[in-house]
């Protein structure tokens, strides 16, 4: 292992304390140019959140039917650095930034080995089911913060 | 032209009475085979059926907003005989087959220029937005028996 | 448990031999009537399709790269008895019926605990990545055998 | 009609010089919130760039094909306004802002009426089908400065 692999592994260790989700690349997340399709990050991001906040012991389908209340993607910012390709076993690396109001910023990696393929910086709202923000619960506060 | 592409274009025009929905394969659709993902054709089909009611006057969305039932697909046999690819142009042909209770049968086909692409057998059912199944409203019979 | 379960059960169990490929329903692969979107089924069957091949030690994206040979799907059949929800986790179950040629049969299906959701027919074909039909090679019909 | 609904026709009216793409929401672009899926706006604006290099005369299945190189998205930051529901009929804008080397920096908006659902700023890159960064063709380019 070279100096750089060993700098980047540290680096990939430091930059969360959650355990990362990880997936496999399946047919149907390509695309014609052999890659996964752009818009397919997104739903590897929102699968690690919402395992995120499912091993902190909240279901997103719970809140919505027993809270009327729901997580929504305000904003986005993504960098497509390197492709991933099929059946490539993937890391998503999820780092809670704040928690403000309604609001919820995190950072999000997908990482295959030691390589970053994407960056990402999301805003999340929690809205009631008919979308009107509410401020984020505190019991949820209390257990995003853990 | 020759004799068979004749006969197939006659095959086609006789095929059905409605007219064909049409569409564009774009990236999203495609697979790292190169070809249209095999579960993006429902899809297709699916979009095909929607403006079918929705050009004889039923718009699906108001039919779960104010009647709450909707239409949900029971079976389908699908099969593949060949591929489409990244901006070809579709044409999907729906027809009617049988209309009894709370079930509809349906024949479709997407075809590109003459050549028969997917061909399908649905079966719809009319489900209240609980899911259970509920005979379908006679105002929405006579509009699909047109 | 009643005896209808402990059937059931014991039904699963012995509709086949291969381990089940498990997965959870995220919010992508729902749609507005709340239930899990048609189409997206027929991915689930192909994760686990290709996850069988996997752990029997076959990498689809290898025979692409190195045989320039690949599976396709040339029909399905598909029966919807029962919707899934956000959240849900799901079982589904692969048995291969036959290997003749180019060919190969399975028989599917999708459960949450002891409730059928999906059954499925599907056959497969080897082709180039050009699309022509070939003999599957006999190193992936002896595994698929195992 | 108010003033301040002239001022936003205006406004959409002026923010680009192209036309927009047009699209009618389907149920498989919506999740179980009941609202497009958030990833899925993404192949909205991808549809659009699409099609307005379509009628500009290039293809871009014919560019892979023919001259070994494609499009990719770099970057995307994307703010979620307001939601897009079931049957919302769409207008995508598209503005080129920047071309220069193998980079092109376009302003993307999805519209209903006259609200603003969806903007985002988007970079692409011009590569060869094995990845690598090359520079925009002159042909290419001298068609998207028109």
């Amino acid at each position: 292992m070279t100096i750089n692999e060993l700098i980047r592994r540290k680096d990939l260790r430091m930059s969360t304390e959650n355990k990362p989700y990880t997936l496999k690349v399946f047919i149907e997340d390509t695309d014609a140019s052999g890659f996964v399709y752009h818009a397919n990050y997104l739903k590897y991001l929102e699968r690690a959140r919402a395992m995120l906040l499912y091993h902190k012991g909240i279901s997103h389908a719970q809140l919505i039917q027993e809270k009327k209340l729901m997580f929504i993607v305000k904003s986005c910012e993504i960098e497509y650095k390197k492709p991933a390709y099929f059946e490539d076993d993937l890391n998503v690396y999820t780092d809670i930034e704040e928690i403000a109001g309604a609001r919820v910023k995190l950072k999000q990696s997908i990482v295959r080995g030691t390589e970053h393929l994407v960056k990402a910086n999301i805003t999340l709202a929690c809205v009631t089911v008919q979308g009107r923000p509410i401020r984020i619960p505190p019991f949820v506060e209390t257990v995003l913060k853990k």
